[in-house]
């Protein structure tokens, strides 16, 4: 039942981010981010890459002639989707057919309808057509020397309305030549058992080589995946992330984190699941999502804990509270700073960051307070590491100051030319100096960072590689509008290390400000630099 | 297997958001976001509602101390956490046991160790003692008049180790008195082939009645929570949108939306079913996250269509593409604006909006052209339907415009004393008039928003009862920072209906101008007034 393999030929991981993938509401790709998503699954050794639809989408088509030149697949090979001819003319004549041939992927997947209902009121032909359809268009195929997969569609409810014809469509692909047939939840209302059931069924009566296409309608695709892995299907078409139309696909990660690990399957190669978690990430980057911090396996916040109950046993043995020890899929155990979390949490987190705590409980009270009172006004610390840390730092030390704010303004301005102008000034005191700098920028908050940056660069050079990687903007009190709290996440680089800091305020610009001031501070505790010091009320250095 | 009822104590659906829901991440409830949620949740029909930890955390005492004035449950009985007693006393002279009492909840839900390795490492006593502390406890509970449930932390890890001793802590707790043992599978590891083979072993071995308590960490809470159904549990302990520590808990609303749409069980109150979407998206307003777009049944997207292929086929039949029909949970079909939508898709939005274009191929193509371009420059349709019906309207009747921007200017400024100021002036040209209005607001976006009703009030009285409900921002280009292109969607009610905006710039403020902008304008219209009229190219009439 459970193959143990690495050979791509026993067991398919098929990912359909490309094409499936990209229905889903919100993404929208260039060939250019198609072309880096393949180079990540590929890396992430999956052994099929549909890429899209060449005839049908100008840029699927644009996708596979750009892949012949630019992409260098190690363990992937491409794969072309597309439909089964049209009804009453021949595969050779269609010119859908002839568009797959002409994108020179090696691999063809095709969809055919396998539910009667559907031949009739979608595709307006008769049943036995159809049944032509799919054997003329799977022998042309394999005729011209392509190895050809078919998705079912709606392959589920077929099978329930109508399981003589459903089967016969399995039958028909299997007898022209396809390498598998895959029946495919297309609406996806299955739950885990009747998938079982039915993939044992039609694995039975056919003989054809199975996969599974499942979506994520009633949250089990990635269990209907794995019931049908358990009822013979040896080919699974998942998308990264779980992108996909409506809901979702069934998530690759997830599908592939079970299967191996929990199933003791083989199904990529040695080594790459270390590299599941950086990869969804990174995909989410390209597909400009940003990555769900709650996903199984890959999340931020998958090996995250908050509970002081939890924390407390956590000191004794991780791995009483996690279920694989996290770094097998290249993700890290964390601890979240929240008022939920005692003293034990806080100590674990100083732990995390180099600080052992662990002789000094009126700091750690200190802390305490300091997080609780503040995560009461807005600030998260759990997204703002570097902000926790400077807030850990002034308690032990002072408060850490490279400058003196004076005083900051913004101006926005749009005129009847219709440009918008934004210019901020900043007047400060540093090392003994005044200085007061203008900076213009494509908006008030971007002026404002030109300004900060053109008023210290001369004193802090280090302050040169610095650079604004992502800024988030959160309103704290959605029902209020323009009026709410705002809360401003930053994350910043120097191009080797990179550091969150969070500000809130009434105003985006202030808020901004305080998560800039936070962002500068580090960067340049970090760079070794001996800030000004203001001892507040802590006596004990750390 | 599936009892078919609305009897409560014939099957337990148990809400746990207030408790364990409230360890995810980001979520922070105060006493009164806690008696909201539990509203929404008896509304919703569930028959046990667990409202936290009386005696161990402060807020979740006054939680309980709050609930018996101001709580009014017609469906669900309110259900206190806490813990067996401690080792080396009696349940009796145990504090937190007392304020297990003390809080009146009428089910005690107790959290017991079933793991031999958590007994000693976390627990650091005797498994004979930890069976001692379950019984003690339960029936001291029972004595005192409680319904008493007990959650078997890590079930599933300790019967795999050490099934002799897991089975006789569920043993301990069923002679003791409890009314159900629950299964947890607490560092969410298992999959639901698993999970059904042991519920049916410790089923047939012990004779209590079972429940079942999922977390996601392989993606199959909800997968696995029907696998302990069909092993033969009657409660099913679930979070609303599945909030839960690290990736979170079985969601309870595709736990309950499966069993009674695909299982064809009652589990609901008759009628709640239709609420879930709304229930769904109103507890995650008090939690303050975003209601997750793609959640299965509730979300947004759970119905939506993009594809082209799919909506020129749901033209024909909504069902051949829907798993149910989503009025069934209180959703509803929605078509996709977006690059990759054909002509049918622009149709059937259009449609849905009230406008017949199916007459009109010219502006239908119009209409396709300005939207690729403009969501190619980083405009969203799908979630600004006002703003993608003004764009409609703008193709078929010309540009709807109540006033003429001559210039706008937003100042933020922050001083010595460290209280920020915002002031914005806006300069427009309204019915023959001049209007230049400046506004005040503890935000530059907000100060413009002021600016722009006091222009226009007078002449426009409507605008008065127009309020901004929601407003977010997105940097398109992630990884540049504060140099991002910014894209800001406002969402504005009337008091009866809401509508949304989007705008998109370089500057924050630019692109809240425009959003704002729409927002007004849609509101302007639907109050019935007539804009000034500026033909642009289309000579049709819709």
């Amino acid at each position: 039942m459970h193959p143990t393999t690495t050979d791509p030929s026993s067991f398919h991981v098929f990912d359909t981010t490309l094409r499936d993938g990209s229905q889903r509401e919100g993404i929208n790709l260039t060939v250019s981010d198609k072309l880096t998503v393949a180079r990540h699954l590929d890396d992430f050794g999956v052994g099929f890459i549909e890429g899209g639809w060449p005839g049908a989408v100008p840029r699927d088509t644009e996708f596979f002639r750009r892949a012949k030149d630019e992409l260098r697949l190690v363990n992937a090979v491409l794969v072309a989707f597309g439909s089964t001819r049209k009804a009453g003319t021949t595969a050779a004549a269609d010119p859908q057919v002839q568009a797959l041939l002409d994108s020179d992927a090696p691999v063809v997947c095709l969809v055919a309808k396998s539910h009667d209902k559907h031949v009739s009121l979608a595709l307006r032909t008769t049943l036995d057509e159809n049944l032509e359809m799919v054997r003329d268009t799977v022998a042309h195929l394999c005729a011209q020397g392509r190895r050809v997969f078919v998705d079912c569609e709606h392959f589920f409810d077929g099978y329930r309305a109508n399981p003589r014809y459903a089967l016969s469509v399995v039958a028909a692909a299997h007898d022209a030549g396809a390498e598998v047939v895959v029946l495919c939840d297309t609406n996806g209302g299955m739950l885990p058992t009747g998938v079982r059931e039915i993939v044992t069924e039609v694995h039975a009566s056919t003989g054809a080589r199975l996969g599974i296409h499942a979506q994520d309608d009633t949250g089990c695709a990635v269990a209907n995946t794995l019931a049908a892995v358990e009822g013979g299907a040896t080919h699974v078409q998942c998308t990264a992330n779980g992108y996909g139309e409506r809901v979702g696909n069934a998530n690759l990660f997830q599908v592939v984190g079970n299967l191996e690990l929990k199933q003791d399957m083989r199904v990529l190669p040695e080594g790459k699941l270390r590299e599941m978690t950086r990869i969804s990430h990174a995909i989410a980057e390209v597909v400009n999502l940003a990555p769900s911090t709650h996903l199984p396996y890959v999340g931020v916040s998958a090996f995250a804990h908050k509970a002081g109950l939890h924390a407390s046993a956590i000191k004794v043995d991780p791995d009483l509270y996690q279920h694989i020890d996290p770094a097998r899929v290249g993700n890290d155990m964390r601890m979240l700073i929240s008022d939920m979390a005692g003293r034990a949490s806080i100590e674990l987190k100083g732990r995390e960051l180099g600080y052992d705590l662990s002789d000094d409980k009126d700091l750690v009270g200190r802390v305490v307070n300091q997080v609780k009172e503040r995560e009461a006004a807005g600030y998260t610390y759990e997204a703002a590491d570097a902000s926790f840390e400077l807030l850990l730092r002034d308690e032990s030390l002072g408060r850490a100051r490279f400058f003196a704010l004076e005083s900051w303004r913004a101006i926005s301005e749009q005129r009847g030319d219709g440009v918008p102008v934004n210019e901020a000034t900043v007047k400060l005191h540093a090392k003994g100096e005044r200085i007061v700098a203008t900076g213009e920028g494509n908006g008030p908050v971007n002026a404002l960072d030109r300004a900060l940056r053109l008023a210290l660069e001369r004193i802090y050079p280090q302050l040169a590689t610095f650079e604004l990687m992502d800024y988030k903007v959160r309103l704290l009190e959605g029902r209020h509008g323009t009026d709410a709290i705002t809360r401003v996440l930053v994350e910043t680089t120097d191009g080797k290390q990179e550091w969150s800091t969070v500000g809130v305020a009434e105003n985006v610009i202030a808020a901004s400000w305080q998560a800039l001031e936070d962002a500068y501070t580090y960067g340049l505790l970090k760079a070794g630099l001996t800030p000004g010091v203001h001892h507040t009320e802590g006596p004990n250095g750390a």
